[in-house]
């Protein structure tokens, strides 16, 4: 789903440009794979569209919701813009920032610009803050709601006020737009467009979600090979219980949690109608599948792994 | 009144630094009599200890409850800051800063924390908010309350985080650093003391205040000297209202203007001695003391205007 996404590219098309926001908070050491698959789906619209891209990183936000100290929090952004860079974006084309190291000039301004039209009652409807919630949590909407203005970055987009932002992001962080959306206009602003993805789902299946905290939900970047045999184990399958039965009814496609990942995982598209079609006809067994996926995860795993060596820190 | 002051001044005979902190909000285009006197007893206190000041002009704040706009905001910071400087505060020793220009960094790291430490509720009971004024407002304290902290300049206090502040300000500011006094120790720095100033009186006698939109009862430090004649019409007296009952029973010098503007201002302590003794005994006459007003009054404006022409605006 999202909001404005076709009227964005119909703009683009006619010749306006646009540019790319998103965003982590950096809660744990190393990311997995629900994490990077929002940044893999935002390098190929950056690389679709050839278009700027800022990423920021809340460590501001994990500070206060996670209780770390400041240095914790700035330490866990470095880690985790490790691996971000790792995911290849267009390095002239990308501003990647930590709150902690950002917030102030034309930022700042837009933050008190966006929290002067949003009353105490307006967040706690839309974000459900207590009166025992402290002041800065009810306060930080407005740090995530201005990289969507183009003129919070004057050394990337001075004179391009009007440059419009297409966001894309995880569910979860409607909210901060829809609020973003609707003072837009009141501070002269565009609204920002989104393009909202659903939560990679984690290997129990669809309607869990991957967490840093169960190490068996989760395939992570920094998983070894024989780690990433955990997909055998755990990966919901779409199967049958026998290998009689699946040769005779095939898989249920639409649960496989295996399937569900190697859509997006795999590469060639011919490839993956086979395995689809081999599967759900009964001809592939699960086992075949999951091997299979696993192949592909440790690939990825060990090409991200290569090239997250060698971001150097610097810079 | 003060938190603390007698403690720092103890310390401060000990060997122990400090460093002061007072600020402005800009909220009109020049300064009246009443926003230098903190200023000048800052001045003082600078002079006597050769310590360093910090000076936050709260533009953002400006921008916040009285509407204005950003730019309009920094512009009468920057005009505010003239007059401030014209004061003659030791510039090596001195920096002053709007927030517009200078939060971010070290400051805003300090700002988030102070504001973890602070709830709705906590500010609703020391300022008084309600629910349907804007986020920006709720979080608004934590801006003032940093300066109270050496870790937020780290261009001036590097490796000096524990050196305590003292902070001259008017009485209205106490909730502030109330809140600031209470975080302190919570996150690990000196709590800031404090020497508050009741408001100087307006013309119209010690129990009202200086307004920006009255001009007859204030003294602007852009009045001219025929402008500085209100005094003689405007001036609360304590003078009798004959001369004949003048003569006979003198004036009290309890409610009189303009003896609480000359003991302010009159340099000589022996020359003021010498009037409140013949304005009390029914020897000097009402019209006099307020003429003998004026032209303290018209020289330190001379004064002033002399000094902020020498504010060039650079640096």
């Amino acid at each position: 789903m999202g909001r404005d996404f076709n009227e964005i590219l119909d703009l683009y098309e006619k010749g306006e440009k646009f540019y790319l926001y998103t965003g982590r908070g950096p809660s744990s050491e190393s990311l997995h794979l629900g994490h990077l698959v929002p940044f893999m789906f935002t390098k190929y619209l950056q690389d679709a569209f050839k278009v700027p891209l800022v990423i920021q990183l809340t460590d501001d936000e994990k500070f206060l919701w996670k209780n770390l100290t400041v240095n914790e929090s700035k330490r866990l952004a470095r880690e985790n813009a490790k691996d971000i860079i790792a995911c290849g974006f267009d390095v002239e084309k990308t501003f990647m920032f930590s709150d902690f190291n950002f917030v102030g000039g034309a930022f700042y301004e837009n933050m008190v610009k966006v929290a002067r039209c949003v009353t105490y009652n307006k967040v706690v409807g839309i974000f459900g803050f207590s009166q025992e919630d402290h002041i800065r949590k009810i306060s930080f909407p407005p740090v995530q709601a201005v990289p969507s203005f183009p003129s919070s970055f004057p050394h990337l987009f001075s004179g391009m006020e009007q440059l419009r932002c297409l966001i894309p992001c995880a569910i979860d962080q409607d909210p901060y737009f829809r609020m973003t959306r609707d003072v837009a206009p009141r501070i002269g602003c565009q609204k920002p467009s989104l393009t909202e993805s659903r939560f990679f789902p984690a290997l129990q299946g669809e309607s869990t979600k991957m967490s840093a905290s169960d190490p068996n939900s989760a395939i992570y970047v920094t998983d070894s090979e024989e780690e990433i045999k955990k997909v055998n184990k755990y990966a919901f399958s779409g199967g049958q219980d026998s290998a009689e039965l699946q040769r005779e009814l095939g898989a249920n496609l639409e649960v496989d949690v295996p399937v569900k990942y190697l859509n997006f995982f795999l590469e060639d598209d011919d490839d993956l109608e086979q395995i689809k079609k081999g599967y759900g006809d009964g001809n592939l067994l699960t086992g075949k599948v999951k091997n299979l996926l696993g192949d592909v995860l440790s690939e990825l795993v060990k090409r991200h792994t290569r090239a997250r060596a060698q971001v150097t820190g610097d810079g």
